[in-house]
C-alpha cells in the first residue's frame, strides 16, 4: 500500500467511532484516549513523536530510529528510490543492498523527505481573503494568492518548506513548516522476494509474512544528520491487546463527502481509473514478460499500478454494497436534518449540498477531457511530464508570485526543480510504449475528429508519433533540462525540442480545464464542505479529525486480531509461517523466499513474530509509519491494510478491518540471522 | 490466434489484390491461379481438400491425415478439450497426452467438428421471401423463417447439418451440408510450453518456434471413423518461393465495411471489447498467480482473452493508423464515384452508405446494453449461459419453427444440445469470481438506478450476489439440466433455480434489445451490403470472394519472408532456433522448453525447419488450417499471423502481413526423437 498514483482532492471534517481518526498533531483527540485508554499524552511526548517523523515525497512515511539520522521505511516506499539507482548490472530491487559502512551507503537520486517541524492556524488570514460575494474565480484566485504568499513569507523567514495545508475540505488553513531532507543514501534493503512476499495475490491480505523494510539515511552537508529526535527501539515488543500509536502521512480520504459525490467515485472518477489501471497493468505485463531487464525497468511502475488496481477494485465494491450506501446515506439524513432543525445552521449550510451538486455536474461533462489533459493521461511520458513542467516553469514564472499556478509558487520550486533535473533513467523503449498506448487511448475516447489530435499526431498513427517524439527530443538530458528551466521564458521559448511543442498544442486547453474546475468545481467544493465540515462542527461536539491530506497525523489502535467466514484470524504471524506459506506454494514466484532465507532457517527462531495487525485508522501513505507504544517506542511498522480496510477512504469499520505491521522483533531477527547486518542492529540498539 | 471470442457479423464482397482472398470452394479463383501461378486446380483436387478438411466447432480448423479418422489441429484449438478433460491429477494441458494405443485415446467431452460435404446456392429462394417494400421488422422474420426452413428440410432430407450461410453480408446465401463428429478424442498433445513457446510476448509474432500441434481421432459408432478423403503427408516440404494453399474456417473480416463503420469498430465496439479484455485479463490473472491449481483452470480462458486482446490491440493501431483509413477512404470514394458514373447503379446502389450510417446511429445508442444484457457481458458465467439456454430454449420450443430466434432452429438443436449437457466442469470459485466482476462493471456502466439492477442484484452486493447464485443453482448437475432441458417450458417454467430467476428477469430486456439489432441494424446492414457487394461485383469485373463466415474458405500463397526496420526476416525458422530463443530467456517461462526437450537436445536434428511463414490470407478461425503444396499434400499447419497481419480484417497487406505455419518436417522429427510416438509417425505416413 502507499499513495495513490491519483491524489483525491477532497477533504472533509469527520467525527469519530470506535478507534477511528486521522488526528492532527495540533489536535490530539485527548478526550478519547483518556476516556477509552485512561493515556494522557505529554507536549513532550507528541513533539518527540512528530518530529521523530519523516515523510518520503515519493508517497510514503518513515522515522528516524538513531540519532544518526537511520531512518526506517517499507520497502515498497524506498522502491522508488532502488528503482532509480538500479541498472541491468547491480539490480538493488532484486538483490537486496547492505552497506556495511557508511562510505558504502548509496544516494538516492531525487528523493526529499520532510520532517514537520511546526503548525501554525491560518484559516482566518486565508478565510479573509475571501470576501462574501465574491464570485467563485475570484475566490480562487483570492485564495491561491494568499496561500502563495503565505507560503513565501514563511519561507523566508524561517527557511523552511511551507506548505498551506486545506483542512477539513476549506474549514481551516494550517501552515506546515518542515525541515527538507534531500541528501538520503541507501542503507539497507532485502531482497523484494521476501519485502514484498506473496506479491499481487497477498498484497492487501492477511496473515501475511512480508519483511517490507528499507534503511536510509538522511545527510547533511555530506554528512549524517544529526538529529535531536528518534524512535528508541522497544526491547519488548507488543502483545496482544496492546494500545498502540501510528503517527504518518494518510494520502487522502473522503469521509465526509456527500453521497452524491461518492456516488461520483462510484460511477464516474473509479471506473475511468481502473479502466486506465488495468490498461497500463496489462501494457506493462505485456512489456514485463519479454524479459529480465524489461522486467526491471518496468518493475516499481508496474508494482505501483497492481497496487492502485487491487485497491480502488476494493474501493468500488464498498460504493457497490448497498449496506455501505445506506449507512452513508443514513448518516447524511441524520446531519441534514440536524442542522435543518436549527433556524441558525438551515440557514447557514442547508444549502451545501446542492452546492456539492452543482460543482459535480460542471465536473461530470470536463472529467475525461480534464484526466487526459490536465491530468496527463493522454501523454503518459516521463519526457512529456518534464515537457510540460519546463514550459509552464516559463510562463509562471513571468507571473507574481501571488498568480501562479499553486505547484509554481516561488516556495514550491525547490522541490519542483529537485525532481524536475532528477538524474533518474529514462528508458526509450518504455517511454515510447507508455506514451503511444495513452495516445491511442485518448484518441479512443475523444475521437480522430478532436481539433487537438491531428495536431498532436501530425498525421502519424500513435505509435509512430510516439516513437518520433522520444527518439527526437533532448529532454532525456538534465544539462538540457537545467538550460531551459534555468534560462527562463525566453530561452524555454526559443527551443523547438517536439516535446516542448506538443506542449505548446496541448497546454491553451489544458489550462482552460484546469481553470473550469478550480473556478467551477474546486473552489464551490472548498465553500460547501467547509459548510458540512461546520455543520459535524457544530451538532457533533465531539473531537473531529479532518480527512487525510499527506500531512502528519496520529492515529491510535488496539492490536488485535478478527473474524473471518467464522474463522479466527491471529493478531499476528511468524517467521515459521512464512516458511509453510512458501511451502505450501512450492516456492514459486511469487510465494518464493530468498534463497538467503532458505539456507538459513535453521539459525531462525521460528516463533519470531512476523507482522501484526491493529485497529489503528491508516490509509495510503502510511505506509511505512511507525507504530509505537505507550512509551513511543518503536515496535513496528505500518506497511498494509487488509481488504477489509480498502472501503476506509470513505468509511472507517473495525470489525474485521485492519492496519498490517511488520514487528520490530522480526526485522532485528533477519538483520541478524539472514543479513548478518550488525551494524544496523547497532545503530538500532542506540548503542 | 482462434477465432476471436466475439464473432464480428458482417460479412461484404471484396476484390482481390495480391494474394489476398479466403475463396469459396464452389467459386475458386481459377483466373488468379492460372495467370500469376500457372495453376489450374481439378474438381478432384478441390473435392479431396474440401472432404478432407474439418470444422472445430469450439472456434478452428484442421484436416484429417489418415484413413482412420487421424485429425490434426492446433494445441491452441485442441486446448478447449484438452482443458475440459483435466483434472488436478492429470493436467494433459501442462504434461501433453500420447495415446500409444487407440484403447488409450481420451474422449473430449462435448466437441463437435463438422466436415462441409456439399454447397448449394439458395439465394433466390432467400431473397424471393424478402419482397420490395416490406418493412425491416418484416423483412427479420421472412429472412428468419425461409432461412430455418431450408435447413429443416435439408437435415430431414439428408440427415447432415445444414447451415444456411449469408455471404457478401446478405448479397449471397448458400446451403452448406456437414458430417458432423461429436465423438472424437484425444491422440497426442504436446506440453503446453512448447506448443505455446514464447507465450503472449512472442504470440502473433515471428520469428517463432511453436510446435502448435494437437491430433485428435474421430469416432463413428465407437469405432475409428473411416474417411475417403484425408491429405498424404508431404516428403519433401516445401521451400522458400513455394505456392502454397490453406483450406480452412477463418472466423470473420470486415473487409468492405464502410469507413464509417469502421469507425463505429475503433471509437465504439474495439474499446468496449478492448476494456472488457483487459479487465477479464487482469481479473483471472490475479485469479491465476494464486496457486497452480487456479492457473490450470483459468488457464484456456485466459489464454483466449489474452490472444483476443493482442489482436484487439493490433486492429485498433491499424484504425488508428492515418495511412490505412486513407486507403479505406480512397477505396470506398473510388467505388462511390463508380457507382455515382452509371445512372442505373446509382438509383440502385447510391443510398447504401447512408443506410449503413442510419443502421449505426440506431447501433450505437443501444450498443453497451445491447452487450450487456444480449452478449451476457454483465452475467460472465458459464451457469447463466447455461440457464438462458435452458429458458430460451422452453419458450423458443414453443414456436414454430420459422419463427424462432436462429440458434433455436430445429436444425441447430442437436448440436445446441451438445454444448448444453456438456459434462465440462464447472468450477464455483472461477464462476462466482468471473459473475461477480461482470455484474460490477454492468453497474458501473448503467449505473444503480437502471430498474434490473436492484432485481438482479436484490439488495446484496454483485460479489454477495453471485457467490449465492453459484452456490445455490442446482444447474451444475447436467441430469438437472437434462431434465429442464428435455421436459420442456412447464417443466422449466416450473423450477425456481435462482439462476433461471435471474435470466427471467433479464430476458424480456435482452430480447428487445435483440429485436431492436435484427429489425433496425442487421437487416439494415444487409439490405445495405448486398447493394454494396453488388456494386464491387458490377464495377470490378474480377473474380470476388465474401468476408469470412467460419465457413470453408481456400487461401493461396507464396512462402517467403519480409523485411522489418531494415531486418530480413526468414520465410523459416529451425528447431536449434528454438533451443537459442530458450537460451536467450534463461529458459524462464514463458520461454521455457519442456524438460523432455532439453533431455534429448542431442538427438533432434537443430537445422528441421520449424516454423515459417507465407502470404496465405488467413484470420482467426484458421487456425490449424493444413497448409498444402500444389499436389495437395500437407506440408505445414497455420497457427498465427505476424502482427502485420492483424490488420487483415479490414485490409489485406501482404508486405509484411505473414501467415505462420508449423512445417510438417519439424512434427515428424519431434514426434520421432522426443516423444518417440511412432504410432503417430506410421500413421501418418500411410503405412
Amino acid at each position: 500500500m502507499r499513495k495513490g498514483i491519483l491524489i483525491l482532492l477532497l477533504v472533509v471534517g469527520t467525527t469519530a467511532v470506535a478507534d477511528e481518526g486521522m488526528w492532527l498533531f495540533n489536535r490530539p483527540p485527548r478526550q478519547l484516549l483518556k476516556q477509552r485508554y485512561n493515556f494522557d499524552p505529554t507536549q513532550p511526548w507528541l513533539d518527540h513523536l512528530q518530529k521523530s517523523s519523516v515523510r518520503f515525497n515519493s508517497g510514503g512515511s518513515g522515522s528516524f530510529l538513531s540519532a544518526d539520522g537511520l531512518i526506517l521505511t517499507n520497502h515498497h516506499v524506498g522502491l522508488d528510490c532502488l528503482q532509480k539507482i538500479s541498472t541491468p548490472a547491480h539490480d538493488y530491487v532484486t538483490t537486496g543492498y547492505h552497506a556495511k559502512t557508511q562510505a558504502e551507503e548509496v544516494k538516492c537520486v531525487d528523493l526529499e523527505l520532510n520532517v514537520l517541524m511546526s503548525i501554525e492556524d491560518v484559516t482566518q488570514r486565508v478565510n479573509a481573503a475571501v470576501t462574501p460575494g465574491m464570485s467563485t474565480p475570484d475566490a480562487t484566485r483570492a485564495r491561491r494568492a494568499v496561500m502563495n504568499t503565505i507560503e513565501k513569507e514563511s519561507l523566508d523567514k524561517t527557511g523552511l518548506r511551507s506548505d498551506v495545508v486545506t483542512l477539513y475540505q476549506g474549514a481551516e488553513y494550517h501552515l506546515y513548516r518542515y525541515k527538507k531532507y534531500t541528501d538520503v543514501r541507501l542503507v539497507f534493503a532485502p531482497e523484494v522476494s521476501i519485502a514484498f512476499f506473496g506479491g499481487d495475490p497477498d498484497n492487501f491480505e492477511y496473515p501475511r509474512y512480508d519483511l517490507d523494510v528499507c534503511f536510509f539515511r538522511a545527510y547533511d552537508n555530506g554528512k549524517p544528520a544529526k538529529v535531536d529526535n528518534y524512535l528508541h527501539w522497544s526491547t519488548a515488543g507488543i502483545q496482544d491487546g496492546d494500545l498502540v500509536f501510528v503517527s504518518g502521512h494518510p494520502g487522502g480520504t473522503d469521509r465526509l463527502n456527500t453521497l452524491s459525490h461518492l456516488q461520483f467515485f462510484r460511477d464516474v472518477a473509479y471506473p475511468f481509473t481502473l479502466n486506465l489501471l488495468r490498461r497500463r497493468e496489462v501494457l506493462l505485463n505485456t512489456y514485463a514478460e519479454r524479459n529480465t531487464e524489461n522486467e526491471r525497468r518496468a518493475h516499481d511502475q508496474l508494482f505501483g499500478i497492481k497496487n492502485s488496481r487491487k485497491l480502488y477494485v476494493g474501493r468500488i465494491a464498498g460504493l457497490q454494497d448497498p449496506a455501505i450506501v445506506k449507512a452513508k446515506s443514513d448518516a447524511e439524513t441524520a446531519l441534514r436534518q440536524r442542522v435543518s432543525a436549527d433556524p441558525q445552521l438551515s440557514s447557514a449550510y442547508s444549502d451545501a449540498w446542492q452546492m456539492v451538486d452543482n460543482a459535480l455536474n460542471t465536473y461530470r461533462p470536463i472529467y475525461p477531457e480534464f484526466r487526459f489533459l490536465e491530468g496527463g493521461v493522454a501523454f503518459n511520458s516521463h519526457l512529456f511530464g518534464i515537457a510540460r513542467t519546463l514550459q509552464r516553469l516559463a510562463d509562471e514564472s513571468q507571473k507574481p508570485n501571488a498568480e501562479r499556478l499553486r505547484e509554481y509558487r516561488e516556495s514550491n520550486l525547490e522541490s519542483l526543480k529537485q525532481d524536475l533535473y532528477s538524474e533518474a533513467p529514462i528508458y526509450d523503449d518504455l517511454e515510447s510504449l507508455t506514451l503511444a498506448d495513452s495516445l491511442s487511448h485518448w484518441l479512443e475516447v475523444v475521437g480522430a475528429n478532436d481539433p487537438l489530435v491531428p495536431r498532436v499526431l501530425a498525421g502519424k498513427s500513435p505509435r509512430d508519433r510516439a516513437a518520433e517524439l522520444v527518439r527526437s527530443t533532448k529532454l532525456k538530458d538534465v544539462a538540457e533540462r537545467k538550460r531551459l528551466g534555468e534560462g527562463g521564458k525566453a530561452v524555454t521559448d526559443a527551443s523547438n525540442d517536439p516535446m516542448l511543442q506538443v506542449v505548446r498544442i496541448v497546454d491553451p486547453r489544458a489550462r482552460e480545464l484546469r481553470k473550469t474546475f478550480e473556478d467551477n468545481v474546486q473552489e464551490p467544493f472548498r465553500q460547501a464542505y467547509a459548510k458540512i465540515a461546520n455543520a459535524v462542527f457544530r451538532t457533533s461536539g465531539g473531537e473531529t479529525y479532518p480527512d487525510a491530506t499527506f500531512t502528519l497525523r496520529l492515529a491510535l489502535g488496539t492490536v488485535k486480531g478478527y473474524e473471518e467466514n467464522g474463522r479466527s484470524i491471529p493478531w499476528s504471524t511468524n517467521i515459521g509461517g512464512a516458511f509453510a506459506h512458501a511451502a505450501e506454494h512450492k516456492n514459486q514466484p511469487p510465494f518464493d523466499l530468498p534463497k538467503n532465507w532458505l539456507t538459513k532457517k535453521a539459525a531462525l527462531n521460528a516463533g519470531t513474530p512476523m507482522n501484526f495487525v491493529s485497529t489503528a485508522d491508516i490509509i495510503g501513505g502510511n505506509s511505512g509509519s511507525p507504530v509505537v507504544n505507550r512509551a513511543g517506542e518503536f515496535v513496528g511498522i505500518i506497511f498494509d491494510g487488509n481488504l477489509q480496510s480498502l472501503p476506509w477512504d470513505y468509511q472507517f469499520d473495525d470489525r474485521q478491518g485492519r492496519a498490517l505491521a511488520v514487528d520490530s522483533r522480526a526485522i532485528v531477527e533477519a538483520l541478524r540471522k539472514v543479513y548478518a547486518a550488525t551494524n544496523v542492529v547497532t545503530e538500532l540498539s542506540g548503542k
